[in-house]
This record gives structure tokens, sequence and C-alpha cells, in this order.
């Protein structure tokens, strides 16, 4: 099945590809390698989660937001080459968790991402990975997700 | 015009390029991306800006830190390539702001970094970017910048 | 000589590749590139270095810390491709730091890393870097390592 078939099988819609909240790119590609800017949890222009884990939020709203970051992510793929179909493999996530001092269970909170990248795009949607807890986010995100994913020759 | 010509039209001057703080290389080149090493505020030798944005230094402070780091990466990239006119592309920056906790402005801090690119290099200069807040940075630099360049071939 | 029987000079002993903390993959090639998951401080399945650094931990601690992360980085490299032999060059380590607000000398604590590499891979070993000081890290491990590797065409 193809990845955007997935998609609508999971009755997932992804939102419009987010704009830069700076004076940056949403992506630039270098061969077939496609390096995604950071997506934090904005949705219809808002965010939809803010704060940081350990202190007023728990793991599972981190989980939540480090899922609203990968339907950025994957809003910012489709504007950059078309179609989620264009996908060969995800690369490499960086996972930014806006936390307390001392939190340690940011590979909970990625997993939240982690999770739904193969529950779409199964083994090409594995990834490697690194989580930190970071001191502060964009906009007070709650999570910050860097991706970068190889696609198909043209 | 050139991207050497465009710097002298803005009359700035690359310091030389720094050397690293540790037992590492200012840059490593596979293929035609050229990884530079993080870019802090060294100035002649001695740090231009420390401390903490949202504590003691402001967004200005933070938008100039920002600005001696791209400074210390160009410098660094005529000194692996010879001349900024081989640059084809910046691919990325990571920009860390070293702030306290729960700091939300980290795109505005590196705003200053990523005008900065586009105002000498154009289109060439965009890049996709990610912006955290951390809890510390190398000789207490107010911002470190990690950049990934696209350069010609030889 | 090898870098193997370099390892084995040096009486080096590489654990087993340590299973991934969620998720995601140990690492993902692209061409030659070989990108890592973020190595932690774990040893015979416990953690071997917790806590921060400019807190509870001091320097000396934090670079027995690194050498760690690189002795289960290269586990996954090996895991990877069979034998440490095939690396061609190590490109970049980002080099995370578990510590306290406002701590200055992430360099020197991933030294103990990037010293390490040198001291195997010689010439090779050398790579880019950042350094930077967060506040939390998977499992309260007091350093983490994304490491980037080129490896040898099959």
């Amino acid at each position: 099945m193809s990845f955007e078939a997935r998609l609508s099988e999971l009755k997932i819609e992804l939102p419009p590809a987010p704009a830069p909240a700076g004076n940056y790119l949403p992506h630039r590609r270098v061969g077939n390698l496609l390096f995604l800017a950071g997506a934090i949890c904005l949705r219809d222009g808002r965010m939809s989660h803010t704060g940081q884990v350990g202190g007023e939020r728990d793991l599972d709203y981190g989980r939540e937001a480090a899922r609203v970051c990968v339907l950025n992510a994957l809003a910012s793929i489709k504007g950059a080459v078309g179609s989620l179909d264009k996908v060969r493999q995800f690369v490499f996530v960086s996972g930014y968790v806006n936390a307390v001092s001392g939190f340690a269970d940011s590979p909970l909170v990625i997993n939240g991402a982690s999770d739904f990248l193969v529950e779409v795009f199964g083994d090409a949607g594995r990834h490697a990975r690194a989580a930190v807890a970071v001191t502060g986010l964009p906009k007070d995100s709650t999570v910050e997700l860097q991706i970068t994913v190889e696609v198909l020759p043209d």
C-alpha cells in the first residue's frame, strides 16, 4: 500500500505545510537527502501543546505533542516533493523535549513520534534518533523534531 | 555578484578561522557536504558575547551574538575550501541559544544568523533550521551555531 | 594497523551493540554515510554514569561518561557494517552534556570522546563537533553522543 493510501486508511489528514517561524526554509535538499526544518506543535496557526514535561505537563501530553510535530513534518515533506510516496526512508530524528532540569524520560516522549512514523510508513518509517531534554523551545512548544529523510530520485 | 565581492561591498571582514576549543576539526567534508564544527562567539581570541538570554541578556544581544557566530562559520568555510564563492547553498543551521528555563524566543535570536546569511548569500544563503534553548554553551557563549553547507565540486 | 587491531592493542573490548531505548533503529545508512542513534552511558544493561556535571558530578566523571558512550557507538558501527575496519572517517559528533544551568565546560567533557576516537582511529577518528549542555538526557545519562560516520563502499 502506498504511504498516502495508508494515511487515508488511518483517516489522518495532513495540515497545510507550516510557515517557517523565522527567516529560513521549511526544507533544503541535497541529492536525495531532504533536511526538514524543526517542526513544532502548531495546529491551525496556533500552538497545540506548550510548556515543560516533568513540570506542568506529563508524559502523555508530551507524546501527543510529538505526534503533532510529526504531522507538520509530513506536511513539509509533501510540500517539498509533492507526495509522501516519494519517501524512500526516514533517516534521522532529533527529538527535543521542553523539560525541567534533570528530566530523564525524553525517549518515552519521542516514542510518540517514532511510533507514529512506523504506523504510517512501516519499515521505511524506522529511523535513528537522539532524544534530549532542553530548557526551552520556539513559542514554548512542548516538543520540536528535526527530521532528515531520504527521498526517491526524481 | 560573487559572494566574496558581496562581503566586500558590505564592508565585512572575516576573522581568521577560529581554532577548535578541543580535540576536533573545524570542518569535515563528505562528497560536497561540508560539516562545520559548532561556531561560538569568539572575536580576536576572546568571547564577545556570554551569558543567558532571558536572564542577564536580551534579544538584541542574542541576535548580535548569532551574527558573530556566523562570521566564525564563514571563516571556517573559507579555511576549508579557499573562497566563499565555492558555496553552492547553505543546507542546515542548528541554532543553540544559551537561555533561562522556559525561554520561548530562540527563533528571534537565531534570525540574527539567518538574516545575515541571506544578506550575504541571497537565495544560496537560505537554509532549513532548528532553534533550541539550551542550558549552557562552550565558554558561556550566548549562541552556538552548527552549520552544514553544500559546496561546489572541485 | 587496522582499527580492529589497534583496539586489541589497547586491550579494549567492545560491548554488544546496545538495544535502542525506544522504537527506533541503532543506525540508518544513506550511501556511505552512517547515522548512529544517540549513544548513552549504558554498560552491561545498566547506566554507568548518571547525573549532571557542574552539580553532583565533576569534569573527570563527565569525561569518563563520554568514553562509555563512544564504546557503545563503536559497537553500533560494528553491528552496522561488521568491522571497524570499514570506517573511512568520523564526520560529526554532537555531544550533549547533562549539566546545570550556565555550564560552560561542555568541550572539556566531550574531549573525553574525541580523544578516545583519535586514540583508536588516528586521523580517521578526527571529526567536526558541537558540544552543548542540556537540561536532561535519557535515563539520566551524564553524556549522550550522536555520531555520523563515513564508511567504505561495500
